[in-house]
């Protein structure tokens, strides 16, 4: 039995979510789900935006269905999305940008890196660590060597031509694709940025550091569109989490307009995830009929709101 | 009187600077040129690319015209650019990224942050550290005001919701626009290099910490084509270094069809930084009517070779 945790978060959160839940239960009525209260709302209530009895509840799913947090305008409020990432192990971060030509899967080291929390402040000087660790590098780089090589090939994203944190990160990369027999080829960061832009087809796995990853996933993102589309999975030793790439969007929040794909693909990747890729692909063929019948929300030119929109994919699966 | 130093570098860098200091020396004869050897070639043959002696000489510049460097497959050798960025304390590195409708300018904090040089490793662990200064941010952040009040506004790329060393970079860039009248706009560095390349007509002047310059010139680069044409500038207090965003290119260097319009306008920016503004937009302006007139280097679909295209601008000027 298959355990769910679902966590709507804020704003179109309360929309997505929903939809990608009735989906998943729809194509697998074994799942048992049960709801999880994070993000903004808790916060301004309770003061606490993810407790560890919150936590408790996360670590107790087989998976998660994630959508989105609103970031307040506060500077206590520490980001919700990075401390779940953290306290479940949550290392690897996968975001595939696909549609037309494009098919790429960028999987970013998700726990360490600039992202340490290790930092110093001074009245007129303020540092961050960047950390890479050996066993930080190993575990997303077989991650993302076991899925090139049911693929094509790894490119390692990094910048050691100036920092020997990423002189670890490649050599350990270079080993671990050379082991699993993967073609493999390091580019600096800021070359690859471009030359995905320019030359996508070049491109199948990248691996890389975290706040590389963050940002060469939002650039080729452009490929496709922006990432109103895009899903991603979360994924550590013992759990995972799916979460769309977009964010909560107050500003369409409770008028049922929101695009819920990205939660619907993200929903998709967690049953590949249990092992059912069967469920997952017909999910993704459901959502591909959908939208080729002109059932489309406003952001991509059509009427349909989001729960008609849902409503539509459940009919196809 | 004007005194410029020249490096070719390596690679193509002995091909397009020859062009660009001949433009130089055409609008403006009272300009004193001196050679100097940096790079590649000078490591191979002597075991150091950029000694104290040529630092000396850089120095006793009012301008360098550089070119490019080649980076060897060797572990031991540091780059030089960095060594230069580093020892002249050029604050600034500005990359103007123009051409069709889009006209943005991204300075990049060029001395600190990521580039910090504080790097430890132990064996299963790489931690390079990540500084941000008052005054390295101040200076930046002074200089890209200044640029901002002749043109639009100000955007600050940044990573303040990870970062507490982008906090202070971003509090003390607010600062400088509010007392530069500049108006100003912080975002997230992973949004802003996607929204740069879907809404370029959203942004002016962009100032950023080092690697995040880094990064986004690189990907705002495909908006005009890539690297191949962009100049930039690297500016300190006392000293200023000119060169062409891209490399040494060794894969076509030796057969004079290498594209000297990043060097020659990066020679344009040298004029505006001495103060000529008159004879920078003569030389600017002459690349693009020989451009329009057809005559083009290969990688713009044309036959001129590296000589011919510089004689035309050479003949424009
Ligand atoms: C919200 C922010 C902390 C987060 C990150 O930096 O990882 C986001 O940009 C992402 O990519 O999921
Ligand atoms: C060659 C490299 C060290 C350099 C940098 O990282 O600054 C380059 O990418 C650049 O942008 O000038």
């Amino acid at each position: 039995m298959v355990k769910v945790a679902v966590v709507e978060g804020d704003g179109i959160g309360h929309e997505v979510i929903p939809v990608a839940r009735d989906i998943l239960a729809a194509v697998r009525p074994d799942f048992e789900f049960f709801d999880v209260e994070v993000g903004y709302g808790l916060w301004e209530r309770t003061g606490c935006a993810c407790g560890e009895e919150t936590m408790a509840e996360l670590r107790s799913a087989d998976a998660i269905l994630f959508g989105a947090i609103t970031t307040p305008p506060d500077p206590d409020y520490r980001s919700v999305v990075l401390q779940i990432r953290h306290d479940l192990d949550l290392y690897a971060n996968v975001r595939p940008i696909q549609g037309g030509d494009v098919d790429i899967v960028i999987v970013r080291e998700n726990t360490e890196g600039l992202y340490s929390g290790i930092e110093w402040t001074e009245p007129d000087r303020a540092c961050t660590a960047r950390v890479v660790t050996r066993r930080g590098s190993e575990r997303v780089a077989r991650y993302a060597c076991t899925l090139a090589k049911s693929r094509r090939h790894l490119t390692v994203g990094n910048k050691a031509n100036v920092l020997k944190s990423d002189c670890l990160f490649v050599e350990v990369c270079m080993a671990e694709a050379a082991r699993a027999n993967v073609p493999c080829t390091a580019r600096y960061i800021d070359a690859l940025c471009l030359d995905v832009l320019m030359h996508p087809d070049r491109y199948d796995v990248i691996v890389t550091t975290n706040i590389f990853g963050d940002i060469l996933s939002d650039a080729a993102a452009y490929l496709v569109g922006g990432l109103g589309m895009l899903p991603s999975a979360n994924i550590g030793e013992r759990h995972a989490l799916f979460e769309p790439v977009h964010g909560s969007a107050p500003d369409i929040a409770g008028q049922n307009i929101a695009n819920p794909i990205a939660a619907i693909r993200s929903a998709a990747m967690l049953l590949r995830h249990v092992g059912d890729p069967a469920a997952a692909a017909a999910v993704e063929e459901a959502v591909r009929r959908v939208v080729d019948a002109g059932i489309r929300t406003p952001d991509l030119g059509g009427t349909a709101g989001t729960r008609e929109f849902g409503a539509a994919v459940l009919r196809e699966v």
